[in-house]
């Protein structure tokens, strides 16, 4: 199977369970706004991890479901949220919960997911193993999500942040951020899978560092693209209009540059309003510091690492689709 | 023990329990956000039902002392997250989370909040009857706060409430909706009690009508309290300058106005601004129907209910002081 074809199966089998749980014990008028999330797609990674996870450390596919729609849940309650905090109007071309519903509706909608998410989890035999996975993870991404606001450089009119956000960002606290609100959920999701096989030691250790290393390649390339990406049907430059410094390159440009340059580049990201010649030029900053390169290298690294860390694993069609779905990952970068 | 000895005790064998698991993991920044709401304190009624509820079914206080704990933390993150909803600015005469850090971080902490409750809930040996009352109890609290908006009849800016709005409210819809707002997390923490008692089927019985009545009570004494009450402590009147239809007075007053006076009190509730005289005379206009002396019965007989089930139960201290705690709500009535 290609990985597209996985990646399509994943949501066949993990959809109708989400939707499912979505749909128990919930009054009429609130379902369409519960599901709506859901209904509106997304390339299911993350289930496709935890599938693929537990296949590979020897398990049977049908006890990695419910993990695997447990964490596409999650990572479908963090949307949610965050559309709410980042006021976001369009995800997948689609209007968000929000935009749709209105910020009340998709507050409650978001703690439903979450009462849902609980249900599902309590209710596998390994419940322990994997609510414990869970309440990490959410935890890890919710204080992810809180340092990432903090780099933005405009307090969104809340005196809080204005108040507390840092100044600068080094690539340890970049990496310590992402980690959180991104690779934290990911490697979760590849750790379910090892928890539903009943791994053994060294193949947990052998997920954990794939899952860790693919989630953070996976949020540097997203970095990456929203600065460089052509045709990813995102805003270019989005992180830059919406004054944030925690993209990784930001992160490596800003030592690289001299001092009025950086002045100009800061001036550019703290602007209340940036139009599109203004972005140009402050891509163009970004360029010419050769970050470009240095980030490329540093996410081919990450995933060349994640597939490493396979060689622990028998070799069977499922440690083989782990490694695609790394390169798939990094695919993106070219 | 008089209530407010008990209502003391349960805070100071509680409150230590919920700071402690609120603050581990939390990162040095996000302390003082995350604990903010608890401690600025409370009655402490839901774990103190927990705790007496546990004892008059035979049990071990300190086996409910982790379960009374996740009932209060329950209560704790609806009142967050109602904040984020209401816009509210003050609880207890202290600013709320979402006034004094922003309500990006005041959703975060709620967020939280709910990771807390399931390590609690599922580090109990009885986790999974608990983690059932839980959720259930969180799923049936989001539906009666979305129904509750529902009743309101400005629409606060977003246009899917101003499009679904309920005009009109019986009886039957009232106790419809504070049975899912109030009266299940407060039935909840009174069965958890039962649950970590190992309570026989008549004992449980007996403490779920009495959770039932004395949460409805609750909830009917507040919104009698909102109209007429002196002293109280809050804004007199407030369900009415929020547009609220959903007020056990108004339910009960409605049907009893002449046209003429339904009208001229509903363009008071349905106004943008509400002055000192006009609330003074929807006041008038809702005691003038007879409400008042309804309502106060119909609060009293609940009250009564649910002492009256506590028959079931063994004499015990615990049982004495259960019955005390339903007078004691009662009591904010005259």
């Amino acid at each position: 199977m290609t990985i597209q074809q996985v990646l399509r199966e994943t949501a066949k089998a993990v959809d109708p369970i989400m939707l499912r749980y979505l749909s128990r014990g919930v009054g009429r008028d609130f379902r369409p706004i519960v599901t709506h999330q859901v209904r509106a797609g997304g390339k299911r990674v993350r289930p496709a991890l935890t599938l693929l996870c537990c296949q590979a450390c020897g398990g049977r596919l049908r006890d990695a479901l419910l993990p695997a729609a447990v964490f596409e849940l999650i990572h479908n309650y963090s949307l949610i949220m965050d559309d709410i905090i980042d006021h976001g109007e369009l995800r997948r071309g689609r209007p968000t919960v929000r935009a749709e519903y209105g910020d009340t509706q998709a507050l409650l909608a978001g703690m439903f997911y979450r009462e849902v998410i609980g249900e599902m989890a309590v209710s596998l035999p390994i419940s322990r193993k994997i609510y414990a996975l869970v309440v990490n993870a959410v935890k890890q991404t919710i204080e992810g999500e809180r340092m990432d606001i903090l780099f933005e450089q405009d307090g969104r009119g809340e005196d809080y942040i204005a108040k507390h956000r840092y100044k600068t960002v080094t690539p340890e606290l970049y990496f310590k951020v992402i980690m959180k609100k991104t690779a934290e959920l990911i490697k979760a999701a590849c750790l379910a899978g090892a928890v539903a096989a009943h791994a053994g030691k060294s193949q947990f250790k052998a997920i954990s560092t794939y899952g860790e290393k693919v989630g953070l390649a996976f949020q540097v390339i997203d970095d990456f693209l929203d600065i460089f990406g052509q045709e990813t049907g995102k805003q270019r430059g989005k992180d830059i209009l919406e004054h944030k410094l925690n993209n990784a390159v930001i992160v490596y440009a800003l030592p690289k540059m001299a001092s009025q340059e950086r002045s100009r580049l800061m001036r550019i990201i703290r602007a209340e309003r940036v139009d599109e010649a203004r972005l140009r030029q402050a891509i163009t900053l970004l360029e010419s510091t050769g970050a470009k390169v240095k980030v490329q290298m540093l996410a081919k690294r990450l995933v060349e690492d994640a597939k490493k860390s396979l060689e622990a694993l028998p070799e069977t069609p499922a440690r083989e689709s782990l490694a695609e779905l790394a390169d798939f990952i990094a695919a993106r970068l070219y």
